[in-house]
């Protein structure tokens, strides 16, 4: 059994002038209270309060990161228990699958993924041992033990984690009956919803008629026309609200925007009633919705949030087997700066407003995001999102977009994840991360150790309540 | 009152190995000449040779890297002081505006602003506690009373940052009156125009027609035709240069070139004449216009030079009750390979033309701008621009370029300025970078001390000169 | 006389605790066989066997990246010696060429050319004296001396280089006959070749019609017709395995991929025939082969590979004057994510289909490669190509990629070039900066030492095997 230990000054620049500085302005932030604006953990997990099930089922089928990786090298999805679509017969025994992912876990050498899940395995289930085929089933065991016992429901590794809210993302038609429940129960765990809207927006997603016909039962408005279409829209953003939001997302091929004439659009709206909608349809209709919901934010104060340039679904078979958001979402180049221009304009300089605007192309931090988010007040910068969520990702990220934007024009942190186990690591790996940028700033004198240390706490805590609004609504811890 | 002292290791990588070898070579250029190619400080200044009025007035309200950072967090350009075309009120307060910026110079850590203001007030104003909002007024005063002094009259400033050549940036119809009053006042104070036509050339500019009307009186030839406007460029080009001109300069939009047949420009030109100019007559025209400026620069031996790629005034509400030049310029997506290739097909091949491109988009370096110049004769890359003038900006530029092009296929540093007090922060940043760099191809054993030392001369001093055609122009100092 | 040693650390980051790592890491991989999975070295330096002719002809003369350099600088071609198509007065001293070379070799401070060079002189040649001006004609006498002595003959190089296996680049139309002396000579030097029909599959290459010719005679099929063209294909493919080849290779502009109907393509290849191909015939075209080699590597089990993105012969003065491959070839922005769609949803998902992709833009890397590279199985990413094959460039690929791909699904080191003798240069460079690269890894905890030695070695010996599925075909030492 190989025994590991995860080093105190592991990610730090290994440069001891860098490191040293590092883990000073680290020490100063990792216990801050954990904020967390945009995510995909499911609010039911904290409704039911119910034990995970088991180490495969809570680690590895319901994240792409993992198998995404397994299935690249050959491994099909069928043998690590993905749930097929058409029924087909795929893997039930979980330790057998369990042993294939440490027979392969040296795959994730160098990757984020690696990482998150060794700081998973030592600090939430005090795993002390290397994961591999050899000990794959030790730590399966170790991991099932725990898992039974109460410190490990959800609702108590939340309050371990010391998160201080947790954003969930739930679509426009969504009942919010978990966030209700979890509000009903008494425990006092922040975990608030947002407002994601691309069912329905999308005029060509999958099954869109029938969520319009959800959207219209669950608002009481029934949609017959773009006006109607609108008016749902409005009512469950005012829902979402009430019920604690403080953010709307969309995630969109282009960030194309572009407000059409209300006969324009009711015209689009018609052709997909009648499920004749075009692609050219389905693009401007986009186009226009962000404009609608740029302007709906300047109303009801929700920050708007944007994640394009991902090709969904780009593997069919996979599609067709297992559904989506399996791994074969690929980004595209994404241009922001014609792309954005006409939302800019309207709502840009509005001070009240705020744009979250995430990227999958790193091409665009110094060229166009940077630029942007150094000018107009509404403009912020998400950060390195999903594929570069990771040690040089983030780099990248803080070395193209602070000389010309800053860092106050970016938004702190979002872990973005559906691993709820993983939170802890995430975070700790941004703080990290934070910490070494700035320390590498003051080693060459680019700042001072006291503007370094006031600047690893806004990116660590302060910046991402300023920007979600999220300031005075909870208890401020530290 | 927190003293500062800058460090005469700033901004070196922190490995000692590096640092070490970057302090010597910078040693070694540090005292070199400034030669500024390229840049937009009013030639005015020094014909008047007036005080500087005062912090504010000579700081903050003509930089626009300044004051988009403190519109980006929300505070309103009138605050500020930069004058409104619509004569609205603004802030006349100017020891209030500083106030503001002390008070925000937080916004500026890990900036280049940041970097070169500090050096500003440091070496150029002898301030040396730290700018806060605590001590922006001291500050101010402190500054306030330096500019009364002779000592920091413009030329006397002038004298003392060791500036060999400082290059203005003039449109075609400028008479240069401010050239011609600093030649004819006996100052020896090298300033010299660079011709920038693209007030006539770009036939979408706001007051086309006028300023054509402008070129027809100052050039004496009656532009009713595009071979009458063409006559009249290569008159001011003349004139240009029998004042001391070397360059010319273009800012485009693409880099698109094309030449046109004769019919084909004269309609577009008459179309332009009676303001029926479309997008596309625009983008054909500047096209062409680009291939045309390569012919004469063969002729008459002016460095040509290119700046495209930002989408100019963005922010239409800046724009309108501001001006142009506010912060709202903002970069996109930029193709070199077939853009520039008619214009290399007919002149890059030829050794006594030199086109020095300039890039806002750092995706192009390695992939296209490094090969280009790495083989045509004519074409030298421009330093990283606006932006990209920056810490980062730098590092990024050389290891993406110097693998393909060498250095010898670039051209030292512009500062591309309109801050003239600046002027001596830039420089040394840029060879304290440039030294950094080459510092680190030597503690990497990739070249060695000797070929180091002759290098960091080159960018510091040489390349620019040679490349600018300045060689033999002027005294050469050291 | 300078004289010169190359240190041992060359290349590896300064920081002590890097360098230590990656030292002990390039010890474990620096005498492994060297693969050469991709390249162009004529197969008939080793059917001959006969001496190289002098250190001109060898180095400079067949290397567009030493010659391409000088002449950015203003050196024409003929001087250097480079044959004119034309068959103009070249100057046919090679003394005085390498005078040139030994003069101007400063240009290629901190460029791979100058390392790869240095290293060639240092340990194939022993010149232990800096390369300039003043030394140069030395340093040509010792080569040239050196060219006479039976070690210095191709075979006996080649068997000094340790080369497991050295791939040929080779057209559909090429009888392989110095492959077959080579098998035939009973020297055991296993050199393969590799299939690459650009010559026939891109219409507008110049001579189409007579490549078809070429094509037709060697099959001993008729093509009249695109059946028969493709039949002709198969048996060319049948024909090179039976000779050892493992893989294939194509050139594209463009990586787009799309099959057309029988129809569609009989019709376009029916123009061709006729001299009438437009360049959207040529276009599909390409596209519609791309899907056919792929199902033929499907059949066959030849790997495929695709090199897109360069816009060739970009210098048309050049070309006219000295041909093709004279370092006018200029990258442009290359798209995957959606051009390589229908390749990927047909044949990605099967597991025994390789498709190996390079690119020259790195603005791919992470945003399409590395993600797509992470999810197909079908697909692995090549090395950093051309421009990228260099220290910097290696660095970017390995931070861009391996965070969403690791490294297994990228497949070593292709030295991809034409100069002998600078193969066990180029090999020695790329296992330094992956050792280089893992050992940075190492100093921030990121993996640890005993993996950070299994990912060394497979990076520098079984990827490349496994990928070019070259395992078990040959002795494999160590």
């Amino acid at each position: 059994m190989e025994k590991i230990q995860l080093n105190e000054d592991r990610f730090f620049d290994s440069d001891p002038a860098i490191r040293r500085i590092a883990r000073d302005l680290y020490e100063g932030v990792k216990d801050l209270p954990i904020v967390s604006p945009h995510g995909h953990v499911n609010p039911r997990l904290f409704a039911g309060n119910e034990p995970f099930p088991d180490p495969t089922a809570l680690i590895l089928i319901p994240d792409h990161y993992i198998f995404r990786m397994l299935y690249s090298q050959g491994i099909p999805l069928e043998n690590l228990g993905i749930p097929a679509t058409d029924d087909a017969e795929v893997e039930q025994d979980h330790r057998k699958i369990w042993q294939i992912l440490g027979d392969h876990f040296y795959l994730f050498g160098g990757t984020p993924t690696g990482i998150w899940l060794q700081h998973e395995f030592y600090y939430v289930f005090g795993v002390e041992e290397k994961f591999t085929g050899e000990s794959a089933m030790r730590i399966y065991d170790r991991i099932q033990e725990k898992l039974q016992a109460p410190a490990y429901l959800p609702r108590a590794l939340f309050d371990r984690f010391n998160i201080e809210v947790l954003t969930t993302t739930d679509g426009a038609a969504d009942s919010l009956q978990y966030h209700d429940e979890i509000r009903r129960s008494g425990w006092r765990g922040n975990i608030i919803p947002c407002f994601r809207p691309d069912a329905v927006t999308n005029l060509l997603t999958n099954g869109w008629r029938q969520n319009i016909t959800e959207l219209s039962r669950i608002s009481g408005i029934s949609i017959d026309s773009y006006s109607r279409f609108m008016q749902a829209l409005a009512e469950r953003r005012a829902f979402f609200k009430s019920m604690g939001a403080v953010s709307t997302d969309q995630g969109v091929f282009s960030p194309y925007t572009h407000e059409l004439s209300g006969t324009e659009v009711e015209l689009i709206f018609e052709r997909a009633l009648l499920g004749r909608a075009t692609q050219q349809d389905a693009d401007l209709f986009t186009a226009h919705v962000l404009m609608e919901m740029a302007r709906m934010s300047v109303k009801d104060d929700l920050v708007m949030q944007i994640h394009p340039g991902s090709f969904r679904n780009h593997n069919r078979f996979i599609l067709r087997r297992f559904g989506a958001d399996k791994g074969c979402d690929i980004p595209v180049q994404t241009e922001y700066t014609k792309n954005l221009y006409e939302l800019l304009d309207k709502y840009g300089d509005n001070r009240k407003f705020t744009l979250i605007v995430f990227t999958l192309d790193e091409s665009a931090y110094s060229r166009e995001l940077a630029p942007l988010a150094g000018h107009y007040p509404a403009l912020k910068l998400g950060p390195p999102w999903w594929f570069h969520d990771s040690i040089e990702g983030m780099t990248r990220f803080r070395r193209c977009v602070t000389e010309t934007a800053g860092i106050y024009n970016t938004v702190g942190f979002n872990d973005d994840t559906r691993a709820f186990p993983s939170i802890p690591a995430r975070h700790d790996l941004a703080r990290r991360m934070d910490c070494n940028y700035l320390a590498g700033l003051v080693a060459r004198y680019i700042i001072d150790k006291n503007d370094a240390r006031q600047m690893s706490r806004q990116l660590a805590y302060d910046l991402v309540k300023k920007a979600y609004k999220l300031e005075g609504s909870f208890d401020v811890v530290s």
